[in-house]
């Protein structure tokens, strides 16, 4: 069985997507098939805004030799998970910036037929958990991604906040247990089963 | 001061969005200067599909005796606040069939700058809060409406779950705490004072 | 290799989604390895509505024959193809009604990994024929469907509107015209691709 | 009678939403109540990128004089006309960008009940003019904005495509017809009238 790519694409400022991420990562280092790359979204903050953060600026300061994502590792993958947190209710702009880099890619149609799925985080409960990855696949839909979504495709998904649209957490430390990492899982698993089946499709059929 | 007319219009089938809608009418009718309609939304469910569930056979004829909505609340009315619980993220078919026999006022323009706010629930979480209201106020922003949310204009919207686009509530009888009650109250004052507002402007204007 | 059961389910008052969904059942014979079902959302307005709109009633008086579409079709279907007019840039209230049904095959996670694409229609160029797609693929979202949209994957559809979500089409006869028909078979063709790799992804793995 | 305090705020990157938004500011400064600022989303692409578009280049040079939009004119406004193109069915990130530096406003409630309407462009008919703008008021509904769209409170709606939400063009000079003009100018009236009567309960209530 020929391997699947994997690109996990994530953008964190104090670390929650970043966890996420990384549970989605060890999913994927877990599975047979699959070949991971684990890519951070460049920060485009200005630096005066970072430093006003300490947590902020830890953060960038622990993460600064993940590599960061380019549009290489978007053609190079045959699926993305992508974990951001809201920023009133659609996707922070490190993350948008980079999707409007990818016109090139986008009209060559080498963004078609790429499995996705998406996580995110807020503040508040109801602060946009939902709404964001609603904006995520909307942009998707435009690259002719195939969508996938955890729904209630497992039992831990009712533990972890039943969210069907992708895992998603408040912020906090705390709210980052046992449940959601399964759920984190959960997620990953079911996008590489189905880019498996996508990718056999495409080299089979 | 012209008294606002608001129209209170929910639908529940076994109690949550009902209890949030009552919350509201207790805060219009609290208000010195609001007509206040508390109304249903038909259930146009199959009789037998009512009567597998308990709970809900219950509700049905616990609220038999309240009147349902009519084209002519909706002409009546300055203001709209909207209560019903998600159904796979959109609103539920009892409510979007009373929209669809709109057509004639709407031709007319007599859904025009009616001020509206909108409450929901979901079973999990994460299982539509967000998306529901959102599927409510593009449908408003057809009708010509105007829309306010409660956004986080009160400190009580952080104890109640922090969705900025209405008061939700996971369903389960405990979920409807008092931080729930007192944001539905700050909701439909806001809702109020914005009508106030726009009628006045209309009248004056 | 094993055909793909594909439903066609459309709702139509005057015959623009039931051409769409038409030409869809033509792509799906065509193809060698579909088994295609051609099936109505049962009509739930009342009498005297259909009747005041002379090209409504004699659409529902020229497609009475035509099968509603039932909970068994859903669970036999490997892909669903909906075609479904906006109403305020929501879903019909027929289509939902019928959604709303759906709760004991959710439950037994009978409607996950369905393949599914929509097709949309509404009176004005931008009346809705981005809004509604979007708000069907939210509730496919909670069905743990995969979701597939024609996006820019082909030339034809810069022809037809470039609706990435779907084709979508202006009410009016002469809008149904050869671009929108081709959009339309390379829509259903795509839907068909793909179920047919995850059904032998299911099959196989 | 005070004057309203409009900001009109634009991103364009080869001038179509620069001309709405000068249609918006022409309607504006008509009004005799009204005070407009005419503010320009800085451009935050790499120059590479923009030197490598001919048409973005020539428009980033001829308005390069025109001043930023600063969180200082959020604050100042009463109301806000936003004009930008989609990216992939959501918001520029050059827009964003500034969205996401507007947190310590936000947390001082210096963004509630701000009027706001939107516009946009697309280079295909159904490209993102509905999706884009319902990204907009998504991430308004945070700030406790007041939403108010043209919806079909003019004849000239129907006339300039129907978009509900906003007036929306498709990219290519030709599309910026009278009908397209008329419209910007109907809703910068309406969401001028909405602001001055919020501003009039602010003050007097």
């Amino acid at each position: 069985m020929e391997e699947v790519k994997l690109a996990i694409i994530y953008y964190s400022s104090t670390g929650t997507n970043y966890q996420l991420a990384k549970w989605a990562e060890e999913a994927g280092k877990n599975s047979e098939a699959a070949e991971v790359r684990f890519l951070r979204i460049r920060e485009t903050a200005p630096e005066e805004a970072i430093q006003q953060n300490e947590n902020w600026a830890k953060h960038v300061e622990a993460t600064k030799d993940i590599p960061t994502v380019s549009l290489e590792d978007l053609e190079w993958a045959d699926a993305f998970i992508f974990s951001a947190p809201t920023r009133y209710g659609n996707l922070p702009s490190q993350l948008t910036s980079f999707f409007d880099t990818t016109g090139g890619l986008w009209l060559k149609g080498k963004l078609v037929n790429k499995v996705v799925s998406g996580m995110t985080s807020s503040a508040n409960t109801h602060g946009g958990q939902e709404s964001t990855l609603l904006s995520l696949y909307k942009s998707m839909y435009h690259w002719g991604a195939i969508i996938v979504t955890p729904a209630y495709t497992s039992e831990v998904q009712f533990e972890a906040g039943g969210n069907p649209y992708g895992v998603s957490v408040s912020e906090g430390k705390d709210n980052l247990n046992d449940n959601i990492k399964e759920a984190v899982f959960h997620q990953a698993k079911r996008t590489l089963t189905l880019a498996r089946w996508v990718k056999a499709g495409f080299s089979g059929g």
